[in-house]
């Protein structure tokens, strides 16, 4: 793409806070901007910044012809109306696809968002790539928040599987669970889904990722999934790991939803 | 609402071509306004009309301020594109709630759409009022259409359901509508689901509205549901009728939508 029109994609991301994990995230992100040639800018507030100045950091990435996707880094604090914010990121940017109309159109038959949400576009593609039929299968997805649950409830029934959604209100999850020959563990509780919550040869897709403390690590503390890793990879037929299994597939579908939206800003096929 | 401010509300009707049971549910629709004291305009064009056509009467009721909900009549004739034309109507008009916004923020947590869609409202209404639980319980959707199956399951699961989703991509569902305390027939097949699909004590709610030939009948044509009714009340605690059943309730409720509306643009309580 540089080589044929001279232009790059570009990122931009809007960080409020110092959280650590958000943090931790960003700067992933960025260091595979930077290694896929795509150009990064961010934008960073503070804790206590005001929604006008999110709004107008989105303002200004929306008119820089130069940045094709945004991403607001979450969660926001407690303060700001992350509804109000995420609505308001450009339906062409709209990198991470949290916009409501491009959550409708992925809802909806027959519509095609603009952008897929990461998480939910990366857990597809590995089952694609790992040769796991999905459609007529049964697929429990365990836990239903805005930016994995839900979103990749609606894509797992786009690509026809039969999917049941598990929540906290739900009383029997381990016997729900056990049916499904695709499990998506996106709850945020470490190590909720055990070895016998699974049905033997069931694929299961970790999308958790939970602080643990381990004095022996780093930072004092180390990631640990929402499935028992242990238990589950005697009983599953396949298993991603955390650290380094759903999240550095998220991040490539951040570049790729990027690197399509500047392809559509350029006209470049 | 006429005596304290002099205003009613008003709902419009856009009815492309001259399909029987689009005439009959409109006619329904208008009969349901008058009824209720609810001002009611139609515009119908021909079947060969072209898109701009319908999206210039879309426009005429957008900014008639005596209309305060807009319905375009389903389905359109195949050369129209129907998602262009409800993405046309004005979100705060759109009171069959089939705009992305709407269906997105009925998708995600912490999201209020405008006007959730009538026929999913009416269900929980039915269910509500009948005293039937819905938090905690399992409830099986049959069919995904965007106007009936999928913001069905998106509003089952708001409270607190867990949902599963059949569709004509599954192998069993008769074995997974067995294991529903709630099942929702919409999939358009007539008598689809038997008493032998049932879980003894289920909820059952008969969205199917399928025309059967029959010679005795004023029209030479009665409609029945997707549940043979006769097994399925030896079986279930409760069920809806075809017709009399969740059709009226889905009249209520575009009513029910249409006040919402006018109040909200009077800006009265």
């Amino acid at each position: 793409m540089k080589n044929s029109i001279g232009n790059v994609p570009g990122l931009a991301v809007i960080m409020v806070g110092q959280g650590r994990d958000s943090q931790t995230y960003v700067r992933k992100k960025l260091g595979a901007c930077e290694e896929a040639g795509i150009q990064s800018k961010i934008s960073t507030l503070p804790d206590n910044c005001t929604e006008d100045q999110v709004l107008n950091a989105l303002s200004c990435f929306h008119e820089d012809p130069s940045i094709h996707g945004i991403l607001v880094q979450l969660p926001l604090p407690q303060h700001l109306d992350e509804g109000k914010i995420l609505n308001s990121v450009q339906l062409e940017k709209d990198v991470d696809g949290f916009h409501p109309i491009n959550m409708g159109n992925l809802a909806m038959w027959g519509r095609e968002p603009l952008f897929l949400p990461c998480t939910p576009k990366g857990c597809i593609e590995l089952l694609i790539r790992s040769g796991v039929e999905i459609s007529g299968k049964k697929a429990v997805v365990i836990g239903r928040s805005n930016i994995v649950g839900l979103p990749t409830s609606l894509l797992l029934q786009r690509h026809h599987a039969i999917v049941s959604v598990v929540h906290a209100f739900t009383r029997n999850p381990e016997q729900i669970t056990r049916e499904a020959d695709i499990v998506v563990a996106a709850a945020g509780v470490p190590n909720l889904v055990r070895g016998s919550w699974l049905k033997p040869g069931a694929v299961v897709l970790d999308v958790g990722t939970n602080p643990v403390k381990d004095p022996s690590c780093e930072y004092g503390h180390r990631l640990i999934g929402d499935v028992c890793y242990e238990e589950a990879s005697r009983v599953a037929s396949a298993i991603t790991p955390v650290p380094g299994g759903v999240g550095p597939v998220t991040v490539a579908m951040l570049l790729l939803n990027t690197l399509e939206s500047a392809k559509r800003a350029y006209n470049f096929t």
